[in-house]
């Protein structure tokens, strides 16, 4: 299950690589992607802090992909902001008790396949795909 | 990604499922499961109303599983205090766009993959599997 934090990452993103030919300031990005934008500033920090969004400032700045839409994941993205909550010690918590129970075995084992299937989808494979825009046709209303 | 609140439903299904020969208090069940009693005594609530736990008053009363473990899965303790969340129409919320984009309809793919690696999991299998306790270990020591 996705937060929000990391669904509005998702969507920034994305926003970025279907507009690669110029940095896009907060304002235009947080109308684009229907984001409140005190909160789309915070996640932007996130994204640039771990080095997959370049922050350029004054005129001509804005927000930029660093890499290529062929080389980020979704799972990259998720784990800039998010990463998917894994369970590598007992959560009860107490010493002594390293093994997983079933119950928590299989927890984690689900969040790895989670990991997979968000690692599974380049931001090259949301942007190719015929006849639908990146983001809903309606993101880009701002800039009708 | 999984919840607080859905683990800690799962922690202490799976604690009633270990001891199906008498109902437990729910002071009881908070020491096993190491869960705040306030917050397991929301998540009881929600397990009552969804009709997978029963609730008894008075001596001898307290909480127990209404189903056998065999006809229950994670999917459907999660679906009892927190479903997967689903992306049906577009986040963005405009009116008219009722097609998902490729980043949204991706992502409830893989909700939906999700949902299904819980429903394949049923609270027997977290009984037997040999040689570890259902629940860690440790979830026994307030017995001892």
């Amino acid at each position: 299950m996705m937060s929000r934090t990391a669904e509005y990452a998702l969507r920034a993103v994305v926003w970025l690589a279907a507009h690669p030919d110029s940095a896009v300031t907060g304002q235009a990005l947080a109308a684009a992607t229907q984001v409140p934008s005190d909160y789309l500033a915070k996640v932007m920090q996130s994204l640039v802090r771990a080095g997959l969004v370049d922050a350029q400032r004054g005129k001509n700045g804005g927000f930029s992909l660093v890499s290529a839409p062929e080389a980020l994941t979704i799972l990259d993205v998720i784990n800039a902001v998010e990463p998917v909550r894994r369970i590598r010690n007992c959560p009860l918590g107490l010493p002594g008790h390293e093994a997983l129970c079933p119950l928590h075995r299989s927890l984690d084992n689900i969040a790895g396949q989670l990991e997979d299937a968000y690692a599974a989808i380049r931001l090259a494979d949301l942007l190719r795909t015929a006849g639908v825009q990146p983001l809903c046709a309606v993101a880009e209303a701002p800039h009708a």
